[in-house]
């Protein structure tokens, strides 16, 4: 069975050396009055949230991969042996509450706490951890827009997990392009509406877990327009609370089936049924799409969460293996007593293991730096300080989603591929990781479409100006440790890969303009690159940064068990043999759209109606 | 349900037009004998198989992964629903002698038309194709070193497909390191062997689909010295045939389990107990290895053509989602009837698609120019000409099984990626590509092991002798065609990057020759990248060529369905996208294994016994 322990010693690296967060959260009022942001309390739940992990997810997480969930006639839908029972403990210890605002019951520790839980949740068993995760966006767009009512009503139910939340935007129609849904809402005259409609791919939709489901519905109200201005939040919930929040009357909406799907066997996706079900409005008429970035900005980075948590587990396992496995013999021998040697001594088992701890520990960082900056958007008493953190959150968001997902596949088939033929066989669990891991390429925006955003609207579209605040900031660093004997020469290399990403921005900016009514195209055409590129740029900015304080510790003899040296050893390899692919996307994105502007007919039959 | 359509015209085109196939197989007394290079005949047979294919093997293939395999209490295998069926057509059609001796009864085809043919079964059944596909090493064995009574008694039936072969080298404990394996062989002092010992990873190692199964086992005879050095290589029948070819008596093999596997689930992959059963020496004693590698490297081939056709087929299926998904909308519209556009029209969408059809169309190429090799080889009147081809099939072999297994898995995880969400979901059939493209880049040695055999023993051991015939032919073409308008450009980027590759191979030789006992370290580190960067060279080659004649078509005004144009403009696409993947290889490549040569304590835990 595979085996997980959490990275705890990372994480104490990442929040207090590398973010010097306890530090920072000091200086936020929330956080002095909530007496949460002490480094050893932080600490101390970051290791209390391991035992549980790695005590009740992680044996839990190959059972659901076998079972998956079951759909009975009347729609309920019962989920893998073992998964309500943990649910239940994973409620009676508050950790729902973790990050929450006590004013609604929540227990106002960092959100930096709050991610490195999610970390683990997603090693150890990423179906799981979906159904609380889900109800996440829920809570952030009820905190924010709902109303007094709904909110003194569903808060603390779904803070305390007893209920759990959803987000219902995909029809079989309409998934990157919400403004053709057809899901459609009548207004009762009581305040309520009646909501009418199917929507799909709906994780966490149906489930045994809670008495109560409370569904966020995008849907078409009578008489609004046509398209994404057309679009409203409704609340619904699966029963009815009375006022004092006891589940009532069954609405009208059902589970109508559950998808076959490659993995994340153990949540149930669920085709919804909303048939005149009760709905309230959330927020403004209209207003459905901004509201519904609120839940998709945090979706977004706990998909990329996913990545890391599976990149994680993946690596660790096949650490193991390699340790274990032994196969030809190394020159000289390392364990002369045994017919062979472990395969962790050829250089290329190494590099695939590598592959798997730079990216996760750079993408550990990230997702921590990021959390940080959630906490400083909301809690910072200076003003500008908080319009910082919300640019750095809002340009980073689309590459924690893609480039940390993206690397978390890579590293997980990487991972897979150490195991020779048993990582293709179901009992070692390799394979689950590589199944599970694909969907978070795939939903909560595409990868595609996060790169859109980076560069299309977090970057051309604000002219630049995040995008400079960003170099500034490596810029600053740069400059004070360009002469570093330790890593120089990776800073070298950054700031020619930051200089670089600017002149690609001020290119790709330029082709578009020069384009005319084709310049979206030229965007599109390099958008998954450029934000390959970028990611880049953020990771080798961290691991310069890593390696920096690791090579003053090492210096200082404060290197006692070989950690720092194997974080400056962990930079190498990073600088050395991933970041190169920087050259490459640098060829590719300047090379543009003019290969992809061909004949539709005689490439692939398609003929446009309108030519 | 997925489609699929033969790419005819491709075959036609690289056979005929790039190849000149047809007047090359002429030359050869063989084929003129058995009138069987005929261009017409060649095109004929072709059309027939996929025929064959679209209608028998393609509807079987969603089924064959749901239902997979089933045994059952006494060792029996039952395969999928249909596919009984579909394997007995296939036989009495003759495919399974298409393209072996008529000496043996087969047709004496060439294995031009035979691995187009396997390319299409690849597609429409990965699975499935792999019962009659691992015939293919067991016949290749027996006639290249089986003693005479073997071949009259076993070649017969393997050849028409009345029986299957299988090869059973893999043990619990020994996969790549088959120099540890403990299956025994003793003297019955007979003739024949007790075989006694497990093997795991049979790969149609028990099934329901004809009356005897052939095992071609690697085992100790007692006695034998340990290592390679001491494996021979025998025959083991299911049922032990009589004098007349009459399966008789049960032996002493049995499937003792089947693999849960994450794809190709319609293929048994079996655990055989080998129980004192009977056996005959193939070839000569303690000469396992050598004559396994017959097999090998004929299932080496056909492991990288199981890339290229799922890579096709999910292709395929991708464009076809493409122009029928509608999403969001294009400037100009271009289906202005419907709410929305098809998503073809979005550059990074068609990125997706080119990456796929680039690969797809120049894996094809390169595996018919290796099938038309391997028939040089065999069948040239001329010696030097066979020496000629046999080095060519030497040298791109592992790039075959590696380029084009890695490339077809990527292709398979992009064309999932056209579908969104719905890739995810079984029913599409998208992520059934992913699960069984998978295992291409794991069994018949690894790709890193691939990565190896190229770098260490076909380029560096050999003195770089094979390296630099390739590198004339590249240069002859250069040379000819420098000037050329329509193909100049991707020439010198091709001899930039065949000169690098000269540069990086005696880089990596040299480090390597410097590094003392440190020097397989070197070529160990860095190989994978070497062969990715070989295979683009490989590619690149193709490409220009395929892109001169078609761009002499179009001039020609000759191009009446755009066939051409659209290969000038994938021609485009991949060296404008994918060919520069060179850059960062080279740099990665030149860093060499510097970044994996660390403390193995600090890193992983690992304690070396004797360091």
């Amino acid at each position: 069975m595979p085996q997980y322990k959490a990275p705890l010693r990372d994480f104490r690296f990442i929040i207090n050396e590398l973010l010097d967060a306890p530090a920072q959260l000091a200086q936020m009022p929330f956080y002095q009055e909530n007496e949460t942001a002490d480094a050893d309390l932080m600490n101390q739940v970051i290791e209390e949230a391991a035992r549980f992990v790695e005590g009740e997810l992680l044996p839990l997480n190959q059972v659901g991969d076998q079972q998956g969930c079951h759909r009975s006639e009347n729609g309920d839908v019962k989920t893998p042996d073992g998964f309500k029972a943990a649910y239940q403990k994973y409620v009676q210890a508050g950790w729902p509450a973790l990050d929450a605002d006590p004013k609604w019951g929540g227990q106002g520790m960092p959100h930096t706490v709050a991610n490195a839980m999610l970390e683990m949740m997603n090693s150890a068993n990423v179906a799981w951890a979906m159904y609380p995760g889900l109800t996440h966006g829920a809570v952030s767009a009820l905190s924010e827009v709902g109303s007094p009512e709904l909110q003194a009503l569903y808060l603390p139910k779904l803070i305390s997990g007893e209920w759990t939340g959803t987000m219902c935007l995909t029809e079989p129609h309409a998934g990157t392009d919400l403004g053709i849904i057809r899901t459609k809402a009548a207004d009762n005259g009581d305040g309520t509406y009646a909501i009418t409609g199917t929507k799909i791919f709906i994780s966490a939709g149906e489930h045994d877990l809670t008495d109560n489901i409370i569904h966020l519905v995008l849907a078409r109200l009578e008489g609004s327009p046509e398209g994404t201005k057309g679009i409203s939040l409704f609340l619904v919930p699966k029963f009815i609370p009375g006022a004092d929040g006891t589940p009532g009357e069954r609405n009208g909406v059902v589970c109508g089936s559950l998808e076959h799907k490659m993995g994340i066997h153990g949540n149930a996706t669920a085709v919804l049924n909303f048939d005149g079900a009760k709905g309230w409005l959330v927020g403004e008429i209209n207003r459905g799409m901004n509201h519904m970035f609120i839940m998709m900005n945090a979706a977004r980075l706990g998909t990329g969460m996913q990545g890391l948590g599976i990149g994680e587990i993946a690596y660790q396992n096949a650490v193991a293996y390699a340790k274990d496995r032994i196969q030809m013999r190394a020159e000289p021998r390392v364990t002369p007593d045994q017919p062979a040697d472990p395969i962790i001594v050829h250089p290329d088992v190494r590099r695939m293991l590598m592959t798997g701890r730079a990216y996760n520990e750079a993408g550990r960082a990230l997702a921590l730096w990021l959390a940080l900056a959630l906490d400083t958007e909301a809690h910072h008493p200076i003003e500008a300080k908080q319009k910082e953190a919300a640019d750095t959150v809002a340009l980073l968001t689309p590459i924690a989603k893609a480039f940390m997902t993206d690397n978390g596949f890579n590293v997980a088939v990487q991972s897979q591929q150490v195991f020779g033929g048993h990582g293709y066989i179901a009992e070692w669990g390799m394979e689950q990781y590589v199944r599970d891991a694909r969907i978070g390429q795939i939903y909560e925006g595409t990868n595609g479409i996060q790169s859109l955003d980076l560069l299309g609207r977090k970057v051309l579209m604000d002219g630049g100006k995040k995008l400079q605040a960003l170099a500034g900031t490596l810029q600053a660093f740069a400059e004070e440790n360009e002469d570093d004997e330790a890593v120089g020469e990776y800073i070298t290399q950054l700031g020619k890969a930051a200089n670089q990403l600017a002149t690609l921005t001020m290119l790709v900016g330029q082709k578009a303009m020069d384009s005319g009514d084709k310049g979206q195209d030229e965007v599109n055409a390099v958008a998954v690159d450029y934000l390959r590129y970028f990611g880049h740029v953020v990771y080798g900015y961290l691991w310069a940064r890593m390696a920096k304080i690791a090579a003053e510790k090492v210096a200082a003899g404060q290197d006692l068990d070989g950690f720092y040296q194997a974080k400056l050893d962990t930079a190498k390899f990073y600088f050395d043999r991933l970041f190169p692919e920087t050259k490459s996307l640098s060829q590719t994105i300047k090379a543009g759209g003019e290969s992809l502007d061909f004949d539709l007919r005689g490439m692939f039959g398609f003929e446009p109606e309108h030519a």
